[in-house]
């Protein structure tokens, strides 16, 4: 299996970064950008030194475990399982660099699924192929969907700028030439691969905005520009703050300048009907993996408030348990919602969709309590809370992105 | 009156101040330290502008509005009022440099009423002394009062380290000797003066915790130890935040290392049964200028969240409408409280107090509701709002200090 | 002044009053309708036990407290204070008999004054001179706003029945003929006279409900029925619950089956303009009174937990005093709302009206925190307390009206 | 099996019941108590008519589904089921008559189970035997755990009259005599059998307290006063509410007049170290079966507050979704703790206990969101809704109880 060595060598490849104004050559020798990369390789670590985390694919040989396409409950709570795991050995940050690929690659199955039955066979035949080569190469993975947008009361075509939204500016018998731009596309800039997928459901004169694909992060056109890491930049030192300095995920503006994808690589074309059903799917499967992932956040949460209390002699202080109390709320309502998600799947033909229900009243929670559990934190800890800051930033982020 | 000028060029005085590590030798020389700096400089500007900030004391002659002593429910409100517009001014970060001094004055001033009637006359005079001094001659004032405190749940001769919280270690006819350190003290690198008081409640065994004085800031043996400034650090460029970056207060971990007061700066002494009362005294006025910069802070919230909308193309959407409802009911409650602390004034003597019902309703609604502000605020902006992750960090840290 | 005698009297009129299908005859004499009138007779003798609740209007001579119109910060507030006692003397239990007549009568003035602008100058003069009469006879009044509707997507004349909201139905030279029904009219059958308004903006189209008038409770054609009143029938006797079952309102569907109204009781007709104004300044006036009968019915809220807390022996659990202040919060909101709304009155030539903002403000967060109120009294009571479900239940049919 | 006629008849056996201050002498032939009786009756309609509802067991043939012992996730679950079932059924009205007394028993074979590693053999077979007994002639139970309790800073033993909290005070060859009352104890006059169990731990001087046993509804010195049913008699008649009026429990103060219980009977004797146990195992069974039935309960009131926006012809207004989502999310939250206490189970033997963290996540958010789903009721149903009401009064009793 890919080593994280391998891993890191490969992001040597020429790609488009820039950071505070200017490109940057090789991210891995960059004293701010190396972190996110030294996050990213962190899985590849887990996978060589822990069995769990890989899965033996009956065609493909032994492959990531994240890349395992889930058929019933136990294969979704496998899933759940490798990334809580993958996220309490990373400080509590989510490892997204192979679980988000493979949340947009299970809704672009089941949209290939969709489309076979309307006589368009090629595209699941191109995703499958897609995703055969990602698990044996094992490749590292972003999602770009949350398009710029521009006036959100219009739809893309509606826009006073066409390219507020990505779109097709032109088809050849190759392939398709791309324009646009993605806003919070999370570790884009230490991935091997983009998939692009639409961000909302479309209408009949939105066909141009109706498109699916994936890209290398070094082809040609494609820019990325990183975010400011506050996280890292913000703070004095790693002394100060060992765990959040080392775990730590970028986010780009990711710009398509004109980019060529071959047809193999597109999954959905000017297709409206199917675009919102790809949103949906998508962000199904991804919020499945938020409610993994925010439930071993939320075990670091408790721990540190737990520490927190001991550290100011207050652990017995009604009001702070009272505080810890709701954290623990947080976490379990996660988890039940991740579990009960899992147990109560929806099968379509040999595949299992995390329960829509569920999924999205654990997310619903999670968006309307978590800055209780920031204010929890906030209460034990007292004044003194950098490490607070700093979880609040990286979450800040992500809450626009999921 | 004191000019900006004059109070800029008297920062550099040789006094003790270190970031990131290093000392700094002329703090309004440094990239980072002096834009707090001129953020209290602006007070001094706003005092020459207009005429609403001076008071034409009939002793002392034409005064800042901020050394004004509250005698009734106008005069309350009068202050509560140039709290407002200072912090509407500073693009809605409040402006502490002769708020929070003047809150200590008159919590000084109560104590010293009180302990003349025990026959200690010499504390009244002293503090009167001192506000007249400082009125006199427009000095910038920060206020020391959160020890570090250990554990939190022993009282201060109780801890493993005597001292956890400051105290008195030596006493001549001249003065006495003070050693320990207070954390999070507001702009106390760019004050003229440092005014000390107890932190909490007090025993008859923690005597020696039991006292009140003040220092200039470039007094011997005086450290100041100033957190890293995320706002300024973890941004890219003035031109990515320029409020942001403008508007900036700084933080210190203030340390007395055996520092000498004179008697004259002396203004509670081995007196344990007034440490409690001084403490809560002058959280009562400085809850109430809470209260009033809150009122303003919120104004800008306000006007963010509907630039914010309209930038989206969302006014009109009930769940954008519902979150900005949200922050006006922050921004009037807090309203609400100022005002009728002012009117329903509790008289002492000639002194008037924040009606401390109504001044502790402001601050709990504050403590629980302030977090639903930054969700709505982050709801409004979607997912790329920089200014809410660096209004959410200066507010963490004040948080904890008020 | 009218006794509480007289007024008892004054209810034997052969006024149509219905109850758990049927007819009425003396309502003093009914056990369950006797309950609510007395609760209003408290309030006739409340003013001839206390000159607080009399004013010596310069032209009437000593009027009810009740119809001072408001001029200024201070009027706005000694009419708050009266409600807040009347509230406590009741055991807890609003006294709507006066207070909800005058606040509609404080909005038709403001609305006549608008009219005389208009070159309307009829309707102000009806209106100053149905205040002196009710003034001057001391009346009992109810106010019937809340049009029983139907679908609420629809504006009244759009409705499939054209009854669901008044109207008038008839005109002469002598005045006008009425039609429809108004629910939830609190205390209609045991008052004097019925003021009704209307409930929303109208448009053109719905000119024929656009109207407002006063009959007297036993004028022909008028039906009221009253709902069964829970708090007297559901409860075993009074001893269980001597307050509750003392202090009570009740609540009518108040029907119009063609009711004659001559022109001097008529105080808008067919002015679709000022129909939504007086509905809004209604509302404004009665949600000022709202604030002040809640500041005093938590007052007793804030009592009852105290003695439920100590009556199981859970004074000093953490627990219970976080459910007192949290009432505490509740009651102080009221009353700051209600205060400030006082002090930063809005003018209109002579009339002072409650500052809207804060008016709404407390009333917003009543709706909101409110049932964390009854939480938190059941939390403090443990399972046995009765004396909740009946203030939940007199409140619930009060948050329909406001 | 027993038919409803069976258990109808049963009730007229003597047993000592006082409704209003009266004794009752065959309480299904009274007004109001019948209502109860019948609603209890209708589990036995339920089982004959539907299979799900019995289960046959291997050695005592086919049974009420209730006195299944869960053994796995399944059993667990299969439990969950009948109970929402019932109570869907019901209106939404719990059917507590033969789940809370499984729950107890469920308990007691736990506690039995634990004493036979003691030596003490005889209470598990008394349990075993007893379950045997209620599950072949099918009987109808209730569980009396809540103490009177006076002060409750205080034990058992501490409290100023002994009687405060059910005691032994007579013991012979034959068995034991008990005194003192439990509180609202649900369905107690409608039952077969009683089951008394302790309601908190107990320390070495509370061995007199630390007791369990159950006894026949018709037992000498047995007592039961009903509280009043508002829900029957506060409504005007059956057509006003025909399903609140038809599905009602009752709940009673149940006195235990120095009463014989042979040992047979006992099912914990003076034995301080397990009566804690006991009284939490049966609370975590008893949450299990809260959870499912609240999520039940909560279905109707997704139903009625659609019903009730349609009838307004709100359906579509943004508020009234958010009402009705929060309602929703009630719901879900209710069943996702269930599903995942049961997925979750712990393992004790051949017997399965719900997941105690889940069950006390989902009880939490029960009782901190409870009211917010009546406050989302009122909103959406607008003033006129005298079905919450009674929801809620119903809701109130239970919440003491659970």
């Amino acid at each position: 299996m890919r080593t994280p060595e391998d891993y890191l060598n490969g992001l040597n490849d020429g790609r488009n970064v820039f950071y505070k104004g200017k490109r940057i050559n090789n991210i891995v020798e960059h004293d701010a950008l190396k972190v996110p990369a030294l996050h990213a390789a962190h899985l590849y670590e887990l996978k060589l030194a822990d069995p769990t985390f890989r899965y033996s694919d009956p065609e493909l040989g032994e492959i990531s475990g994240f890349f395992r396409v889930p058929t019933d409950s136990e294969t979704l709570w496998y899933r759940s399982r490798i990334i809580q795991e993958s996220t309490r050995s990373g400080g509590g940050v989510f490892n997204i660099i192979q679980a988000i690929g493979s949340d947009a690659i299970f809704a672009l199955l089941l949209i290939g699924r969709e489309l076979l039955t309307e006589g368009k066979e090629e595209f699941l035949k191109r995703v499958k192929k897609y995703r055969d080569e990602v698990a044996t190469k094992d490749l590292a993975l972003a999602v770009a969907q949350t398009d710029v947008k521009g006036d959100r009361s219009k739809r893309p075509h509606e826009q006073s700028d066409p390219d507020l939204y990505v779109r097709v500016v032109g088809e050849s018998s190759d392939g398709i030439v791309v324009r646009g731009a993605k806003a919070h596309t999370t570790q884009a800039a230490v991935a091997d691969e983009i998939i692009f997928i639409p961000s909302r459901a479309m209408s009949e004169q939105d066909a141009d905005y109706s498109i699916a694909f994936a890209v290398p992060a070094n082809s040609n056109g494609l820019k990325m520009i990183v975010r400011p890491i506050m996280e890292i930049e913000g703070l004095p030192s790693k002394d100060d703050a060992p765990n959040a300095s080392r775990h730590v995920e970028l986010e780009t503006l990711t710009i398509l300048d004109d980019v060529f994808v071959p047809w193999e690589r597109v999954f959905l074309y000017r297709d409206h009907r199917e675009a919102g059903a790809l949103a949906n799917l998508f962000a199904l499967y991804h919020r499945f993996t938020a409610l993994s992932y925010r439930t071993a956040m939320a075990d670091m949460y408790i721990g540190l408030s737990k520490l927190a209390a001991r550290y100011n002699g207050v652990e017995d202080a009604p009001h702070v348990r009272d505080d810890i109390v709701d954290i623990v709320m947080y976490r379990e309502v996660m988890y039940m919602a991740a579990r009960t998600a899992a147990v109560d799947c929806v099968k379509v033909g040999d595949m299992a969709i995390p329960n829509p229900i569920y999924t999205n009243v654990g997310k619903l929670y999670s968006n309307s309590h978590f800055h209780d559990v920031v204010r929890d934190l906030i209460d034990v800890a007292g004044g003194s809370c950098p490490p607070c800051q700093v979880l609040w930033i990286s979450r800040t982020q992500r809450l626009g992105a999921t």
